[in-house]
């Protein structure tokens, strides 16, 4: 809630850029270069986008302006006075909050020109709030989280949900394309996040849902592969028996046949539901197992299972650690 | 576990009936005749046996003998002295051990022709214990509860889960095929039952993943038609988005949109989940989010929805009553 | 479920035994010599009465034959022809059912002078209908399930929690006070049982709030010692923040400051907790948080901390593991 | 986050204050005139302080004009302005963010003279952060929530949990003593929310430890008061059974005598545990059953029961709603 994470931490790139306050029509600003962004970045470079980029690590930075020559900025202010179109891919609500309204944030150089688009996956009330505001100031802005991963971010085959007006949706479609495969739109501002965080909530449980029932009925006996088909075909099919099954050895190229490595980490999936906890807070919604699904991945990652994919939900459960 | 309660009941009939000690090959015997035995039998009349019957409830009994030409037994004994072939279908595991091993029981007449065929959902560690102890005595016995419903009773297109040796399948397929439409080989004795209570608690809990998102989304503004369409296509798609959506309007003819009524009764559910839970304490397996569903339940049988089939937990969690 | 257990490991004994069938005033029938009831058996004798005894396992017995000059009984129902007085502690309900009701049972030899005394801890539903069906027919039940541990049992200091009517209260008291210390009346029948147990399922779910309230605390800064003071002195105030407190090194002489030994086991106090949910569901009665602190228990034991005092809640919670 | 609800609607009052920039010895500022705030101002009258107050409802302040001669000033910077020493008691984290560090905060007139007291219940990982900012420009910071409810604030009768360097607890007493009787000093910075948050959610969940046995108990039979005595006198004795019983009829004066009208509110309590809930998350703690209660607190208040004593959790997991 102090903003200054995000900034404080850039300064130390101020000299190194040179300023241009003229702001092309394919220049497009990228604030937050980690994993995601900047995987992002390098697709929309192969698209032709001339980029100016921002982020705390200087590494990160660097890598963009040597490999794609792209122009980097101290601060999100000068990507806003250099781009009418940004996209910020950052790690939490409080970071997306200061990039956007904190000191040297992207309010300082607002325009109604101003095309911005946040991937990041943060608390959806926020991102209404922050919608308004900036909607109030003219601009426009559309929230986009993604699912896909590293992998899809690589690719460019990550999947957007798109909160925003219908024009807005159609102004964002070109640049989402150059990033990803599947653009999903969810309706009004916000709705992006909100889109994201309930699939992913109900995703957590089902797995759970899985691995409680393959836990239960191979110590009972049956084979776990006539469980897993039963399931497959009956009234408790979902994507977790179908794509992604927990149990080791029923399908090849998933993360419970490989050691539970790769798929969609613990400690990240524990992010998205405490961000539907924050909400639901807000919200006054009651999501109990949810909650309870949530410490349970606190219980995993406090006992060193927080990189496995999370359909280690079904080990840790037989295993108790 | 007082083994009386099955027979202390059927002891009025004991002399209405005309005992027949020779057991006719097209003769089954049918022991319960509820909401679930009594239309089971009706099939198997359909397809030409005859019937020997036997339950607490004289109407139920009468019904059968009136319409159908079956012929009464006072106790399960006497229809294993009548039948070769016997259908159970009975509420609870102690019933159960009482048909088969009390006073009165089935026991009492067992030969090694006898075919015996539990549809009766109840404790699977108990039908192993019974499996064992039958076949030690030289009877054939198979577990096969149903899934369906008393809808499915009625029209012969019931689900068999079926736990026995692959030759005693092919046995009873026939049998089974007068009052059902699809036969699931589960494996070993008991295994119909593993498999039904795993399908059974992982339903239960995926039906509150998909309430829980529901009402988060909507809460914060999502449509429920888009949220469903994003569910239905993504990681989080199950039987409950794609088949029997919780919240109303979603899709026609399913319970959400007729009052939640019809469907999968709460506390028909909730028996289920407290087998689920028998069993895994016995097997010293942790079911956390099953336990939970399972309390919720009983907080909604408390409060006057019993009845309800199970998506009523959408407006349970929703209005908290 | 199937009676069994109890008696045929105790067949082994049978020819070793003189059978007496005068029933002596002084002397005391003890059927199950385990942990528990060993011990019970031993300040019997050292309140002078003469013991017939049974168990399952050969070499109990024979301890109270050779230390204290028990007569040996093949089985309980031998043991009821001997005394009128018997005491029995077993490990479960099916074997106290057995015990009872079984093949070779107490009720084999039951008369009206028979006073019948169960310290076993076991679902007081069962325990109701047995006292039920042992009344009718003239017997003297009573529940006495205790608390103190294997110590109590040993210095002859247990707490004895009774069931029974008043004036069978009034007749066991002198027994008891060989055995224990606290004496509480409960109330009619089955009330001592479902005093533990509602006794220990709060005392578990309490532990869990110290554990989870000390965890919070001293993660987020706060000195131990002094959080500790102000719950001791404040409205969290319990037993386990008083007297058994879950952070190492705060008081001496309880388990977290001897690694977690000694005490109260996990694994026993979730076999306690699993027969309050039991009954709580043949009753119909919600109680969430027993549950989840059973399934929590479960994973304890599943990790390998089965043996350990509950209060390894506090390390569990903390580590995942 | 976006700071602006406290400022915005006190700028009613901006012209009708005088304003004086010489502070007092005896002038508190007191931020914050609700039910607790106005009251503790009251008190702090009565022992002599001259009051300059900042609230946004204008009758609040209005109030303490008339009776009481308070000076009103139309945002925190102006409270600094005037007074060395201010109470600050708010709703919410981001509404004393906004106090302290937003447009028109205290911040803006921040001098090394100032003696700041902060008696909201808010998130400790705020309050860290704010003290280490307040400090850092020479100002004292101590945290002092409270407990004593609206009753403890009008008799002065409130306990202090007080955060901060012990010099700085000597120097914040005489203050805290007009307001209240109990001032416990918890150590460093934060740890009087720490303790607050820690010792408010042990208390939710021995109360649902208490109302589940409660419920349990009588529904198999007990007499409640018989319950309630061995409670009170074994391992499951706390303050819940001692002194706030839920069940009806234990106790005079207690809110589950009267309706569960009075005490301390579902709603409430629910934001004390959302609090516990959100500092929880980000040290990566596990406290499951706090979340659990937490939930279910959730659905009494959608149900109607958010004003009732927390001991309403009784008749809640009684009735389902």
């Amino acid at each position: 809630m102090l903003r200054t994470s995000f900034l404080r931490s850039s300064h130390a790139l101020r000299r190194t850029r040179a300023l241009s306050t003229v702001a092309s029509k394919d220049q497009v600003g990228v604030i937050g270069l980690g994993q995601m962004g900047g995987r992002m970045a390098d697709n929309l470079r192969k698209h032709g986008h001339k980029l100016v980029v921002c982020d705390p690590v200087p590494a990160n930075v660097q890598k963009q302006v040597d490999q794609g020559g792209a122009v980097a900025a101290a601060t999100p202010a000068e990507v806003a006075e250099q781009c009418d179109t940004i996209v910020t891919m950052l790690p939490s609500t409080a970071i997306v909050e200061s990039v956007y309204l904190g000191d040297g944030g992207v309010h300082e150089a607002l325009r109604s020109e101003h095309l911005l688009l946040d991937s990041s996956t943060i608390d959806p009330i926020f991102t209404k709030k922050l919608s308004t505001e900036l909607h109030a100031r003219g601009a426009t802005f559309v929230d986009a989280p993604v699912s896909g991963g590293v992998a899809g971010a690589q690719n460019g085959t990550l999947t957007f949900m798109v909160g925003g007006e219908p024009d807005e949706f159609e102004r964002v479609k070109p640049l989402l394309k150059a990033m990803g495969k599947n653009l999903v739109y969810c309706g009004g501002s916000s709705t992006g996040q909100v889109a994201k965080l309930c699939n992913n909530l109900a995703l957590a449980i089902q797995m759970a849902s899985v691995a409680e029932a393959m836990n239960l009925g191979t110590t009972l006996g049956i084979d776990p592969k006539i469980l897993k088909n039963i399931m497959d075909t009956s009234t408790s099919s979902c994507w977790s028996t179908l794509v992604n099954h927990p149990y080791p050895g029923m399908m090849e190229n998933v993360p419970s046949s490989n050691n539970y490595e790769g798929g969609f980490a613990v400690a990240l999936h524990r992010k998205d539901l405490g961000l539907a906890m924050d909400c639901a807070k807000q919200a006054e919604v009651s999501i109990p197992l949810t909650c309870q699904v949530h410490q349970i991945y606190n219980m995993m990652v406090s006992s060193g299972h927080g990189k496995k994919d999370f359909s280690y939900l079904l080990p840790y459960l037989k295993n108790g650690k």
